[in-house]
């Protein structure tokens, strides 16, 4: 095993640390924030930091840094309190990855990669057409963590909406034919494998496999 | 495309909601938190909520539901101030997904799992053997997160534990050689592909394919 102490983080270079530490945490999902100003005008950002925070309510957290790429977004979430969360797919990688380059305020995304807005529902925030499965989401509160300077916006999903065939029969959602990509450190991109659904665990019964369904098989 | 709304969610039986939304931010990163009490008596507990907060310090962030099968990985974090992060591999996933079982606390997971507890530079977390990637953290902050009574633990990685040849050249970590999984909604599994890294995204310039060492292909 190699072993780098805290002291050995300090003196790396600023970059390699970002790509180290970036890649620690495991897979990440990679998702396009959507989102418009009060005038309307649309931004459309990817986003690795998307994580589950509850069920019920449904609940979704978002980490911001105070003055980076993600900044158009950060201030739209707080002005008009609606975004959209939508999955990156296996179609769509290059296009996704594309919307963290440095676009003006004035520069929609979605126009300069070529991925397609979508209004739903009455939702001001648009939709991200390719994406298999689409998140509207609703600004809950905004916490500013001191202990690094960035901004956790937490919101709550208020509509879903999915591809046909892949929500199953027990609520589980097959994000293998969603073609949901993850990420890991800054910039590579992975399709995941089918999976194996494993049985509720429980001291002294063994695991057993479930299909898709939750069906033990 | 199918739709649910937030009056949709209410009415949902809440196991299947729970996997329905648990799906929604996308894949996930499979972890085991090794921590001990005051007493020394190891637990160690699988969690998919472990998230990348920052590089410069290098700071992760877990979040705790308050009274589940968890709370003792929680009590241990707050009673010591360490814990570790060790990624779950294909290897080890079924013993990983069987430390969810309700132990009592006097059951180590590791003895009942079969996993191998290791002690490493006068960390009193136990560390997991058989993973590829092993995280000692400090305490730094807990925050309850009113919203929905829910626990985040922010913690600096202050040791890592690293298989030789995944880390490149520019601190990029190879994931799918250490053979870190995935995990979708609250039991599915899975191994991810060889990615693709891509270059830095600038306004007016094509994106590239680097190889693993971020080097233009």
């Amino acid at each position: 095993m190699k072993t780098l102490t805290s002291d050995d983080l300090k003196l790396l270079e600023s970059r390699y640390r970002a790509r180290l530490v970036n890649s620690l945490s495991g897979v990440k999902s990679a998702n396009l924030v959507g989102s418009t100003d009060k005038e309307g005008r649309e931004n459309l950002s990817i986003v690795s930091s998307c994580f589950h925070l509850g069920a019920d309510p449904a609940l979704m957290g978002l980490i911001f840094r105070p003055a980076v790429v993600e900044r158009h977004t950060f201030e739209n979430i707080v002005e008009t309190g609606q975004y959209t969360i939508n999955h990156v797919n296996g179609e769509i990688v290059e296009k996704a990855h594309q919307t963290s380059a440095r676009y003006p305020k004035s520069v929609s995304e979605f126009d300069a990669t070529g991925l397609t807005s979508v209004y739903e529902n009455n939702f001001t925030a648009p939709f991200v057409k390719e994406a298999n499965v689409q998140l509207g989401l609703k600004l809950k509160k905004r916490i500013h963590l001191e202990v690094n300077k960035t901004e956790l916006i937490i919101g709550e999903i208020v509509l879903i909406r999915l591809s046909e065939d892949i929500l199953k029969d027990d609520g589980f959602v097959d994000l293998v034919s969603a073609n949901s990509v993850g990420v890991t450190g800054l910039d590579c991109y992975h399709s995941i494998n089918k999976g194996d659904r494993l049985s509720y665990a429980k001291v002294d019964l063994p695991i057993t496999k479930l299909n898709l369904d939750g069906e033990k098989l």
